[in-house]
């Protein structure tokens, strides 16, 4: 493409390189109104419906489903209730045009649609990223001995990878302490005894998890060895998450430690993508994105926040990113917002003078797919 | 309502709340320059009046005292003097068109109008807010045992709220010691241990003054006690405070250990707005306002800011107040810059065709009186 | 100028209150794509000119070398050999059409133009700014005896500061432990066992650092002793910095115990610019730049951050500056870019109705050269 055509961006080719599967159960109105959300239920008298994001569902999927715009949200919910589950994901997938998903399979993957599931519905491809947690999580479930644990982990993890293809990991430890933990590598015993206390405490109410720091940097050291893309979710989640702790500056010293082969990928970053953005400027290794923060803030604000993020953040350093789990609503609005904004981005400065229509075309592809593409060799 | 209609929400009900009173004193020009900064009078050789809000005084409550806008500063205090501070009062909070304001009567209270002689004067009507530290320097002043301090404040709070049939609370912990606080209720003997000590200390040259951390803790698990909503000054205010110290992420675990039942107000939070929307978003008890901050920002940056929170903030958090201290013009002024911002903001969303009318015109109500009267129980 | 005129602001008045020095060096393609991130060279497979400030300089200074705008990199580079770097220098320079440059000698000086010479090649004027840290370095490797220390570096600073008329000085303490140090001046004592100990350890493999925190300190305090303008590094840099440690809110506590008779400078600050213009809101002696965001941030973004500075800092509290060091591209790009988004803004408040003509072209010279001059006593 020699120019910039704002048209022909409108498909821009897009690799979700983080996501979750979509439920494949049948959703009632509270259903929906639950997954809207970060914090699940709205409280008592209120609805996620009125949130940026629910007003971008009934605006943008609502036609999907052979609605007018700005349905109802009571009349969204019949109109899926009638189509079913499995022709709703397949349509809402599909409208997001999306070429490629990188899925998180690692949290409450067998209620939602596996990675070749969602490809299927969504007419597109798939691969697996690992959840580095969740290795330990279902090492510790099948009985894994205290002092074998590293050895065992180390293993685990290469063959979770191994079969599953994977082309990444992903690591939550801003869920599990925060980010600002010691960013050398634990020495061995450490590792061993920190396994035996964790192991001993045994699983939670919702099964076993993965908490301990000095476990979180073995699980992460590991995975440096791998040499694959790490991703790290950093900034805004759910409420478990302390925000303050999952600032994506508080990994300077392990990103620092880091060898510059292993892609250290900071998902969302919201509302530090600004810092996370100069990460990426100054770190070789470091790529962002923005993540759920798109679809959360919907199209009114998602060119603003591109823009900001774009303030320092190489162009060669930028991804896409759904992060979309349970709706298949998500994937749809996600894509939609995304495209958009970022070729009214391109747009503006094209029209100001500032940059080339062939530099904006080359940077989209760059950034819808291009990126994604190089970081975690894909063909 | 059923369509989005500007003109008519030139008029959008407003409740305020949160302010305090305003000043019955003649103002000079040294006087009025005085109090348009939280930082107090300027450098010398230079004046607020070269600030954002200084300017928008200057356009906005210039033809309110029948200047031209934009009148110089000098010739802006000589109408001032002229008309006297009870008309100028008068006409500024009138020009507000605001139907209720909530006063916080806990800081320099005997210089100001009273919540009584504001609503007189601007036309609506006032609701009380109870400052917690305030009941506590009170008792203090009065002489309390250190022995009794736990029961005799919570006696004093029943009675100070029901006395006054305050509709909330108000803590000003950010400014004492700061937000990152214990969030546990400190234990009986140690509240005793503190007030004792607290109370042999004695009062400063200003009066007493509360800032032990055990308790401002002990003061705010009262405050829970009651139920009522429990505003917090957050983010930026005068030189006293440690800004970092006054985020509101800070609260993050005394937010999760408070009943869900029990409002929790965050008030200004700039420039932790963003992460004060998310705590906004996946706390059900959790609001917000901007405060204080639209008015210093003036016009030309209220919709951004409006925008920058409502990006992750639910439609059912956020609330209208002023924050405004001893000057008329900033009742004045804030009700301008929020309702101009809000309805250019709720405009730009139904005109590029994301927002239906009737949603616009649903939430505009919602933030600027409707969730107000039912956080706080108005009627 | 009694009105507000776009086009006579064209050539507004620019003191440059924050610089070093450009490189006498002729620059090939990679020494040029080196100097356009803080993070030095780029990943492999990728270019810095892939950033907005790397297609600014393609759009903005290509014309200045004859080329037509967004001229590719290598045509960019091979037409910056042929003209050479003398030729390069002068006419990127003058293209700044910069009156004044305070220039901060203290880092890698020896490779750069002098402030005689980078003041001849721009047509203007020059002053020096002398880093604290560099006076104490060069004592060091001229042999200073340790107990002698504190006694002989008032001497040196105050002798440097004489020799070449500087008007301010300049701390990195942002990249030497971070601005979280201890407000108070340190001990006499102190300060001659910590120097014992850092001449002891001796200079690093690139010379010698001062990193200790309480010589930081003694450095501050012998500057305050001067009562020049104390300019901080304060938000992002090179690698080298912790983003978090370099936020100009830690210094709150040494603003507070700074007589208000020192100004203190805060340069950059993004990303907390909002916080460093809450300081300068309440603190009579603080002052600010956005220094070298402008130009890493681009014309597309800068008149979005200027007026996020805006919206608290006074307008007699912000500077320009450029921050340039190295490449000579880099004075042109920002006062190209920063004058045009202060002129953007200004004229978009005017045309608005929010502030006069009069107003906006007075607030203007401040801006860019009347703040600067009052505050280090230019002539």
């Amino acid at each position: 493409m020699s120019a910039f055509d704002r048209d022909s961006l409108a498909d821009l080719a897009l690799v979700d390189h983080h996501c979750h599967g979509v439920t494949r159960q049948e959703l009632d109105l509270d259903g929906i109104d639950a997954l809207l959300s970060e914090g699940g239920s709205p409280a008592p008298g209120l609805t996620n419906f009125d949130t940026a994001l629910g007003l971008s569902v009934r605006r943008h999927c609502s036609p999907v489903l052979d609605l007018g715009p700005n349905a109802a949200a009571a009349d969204y919910a019949a109109r899926r209730a009638e189509l079913g589950a499995d022709e709703v994901n397949r349509r809402l997938l599909r409208a997001s045009h999306t070429d490629m998903f990188l899925v998180d399979t690692g949290f409450r993957g067998g209620e939602l649609l596996s990675p070749a599931e969602l490809a299927d519905a969504a007419g597109g491809t798939a691969r697996e990223i690992v959840r580095l947690e969740a290795v330990a999580e279902s090492l510790a479930a099948a009985g894994a001995e205290p002092g074998e644990f590293p050895d065992r982990y180390a293993e685990a993890l290469r063959a979770t990878v191994s079969a599953t293809s994977a082309v990444g990991v992903k690591s939550v430890a801003a869920y599990r302490g925060g980010l600002h933990f010691d960013p050398a590598a634990p020495a061995r015993q450490e590792v061993k005894a920190a396994a035996e206390l964790w192991l001993e405490r045994g699983p939670g109410a919702d099964g076993w998890r993965l908490d301990d720091p000095v476990l979180t940097r073995a699980l992460l050291w590991c995975a440096v060895e791998l040499a694959l893309p790490i991703q790290f979710h950093t900034g805004f989640g759910d409420p478990d998450l302390r925000l303050r702790r999952a600032n994506p500056v508080l990994l300077s010293d392990f990103i620092a430690a880091v060898p510059a082969r292993v892609p250290i990928m900071l998902l969302h970053c919201y509302p530090y993508h600004r810092e996370a953005a100069y990460l990426a400027a100054v770190h070789p290794h470091v790529h962002l994105d923005l993540g759920l923060t798109l679809n959360f803030v919907g199209p009114s604000r998602a060119g603003a926040l591109l823009a900001e993020v774009l303030e320092l953040a190489p162009f060669g350093k930028l991804l896409y990113s759904s992060d979309a789990f349970g709706l298949a609503e998500l994937y749809c609005v996600s894509a939609l917002v995304f495209r958009r904004s970022l070729v009214g981005l391109l747009d503006e400065r094209v029209a100001s003078g500032e940059w080339s229509a062939a530099d904006a075309a080359r940077l989209a592809a760059m950034i819808g797919s291009g990126n994604a593409a190089r970081v975690y060799g894909l063909s």
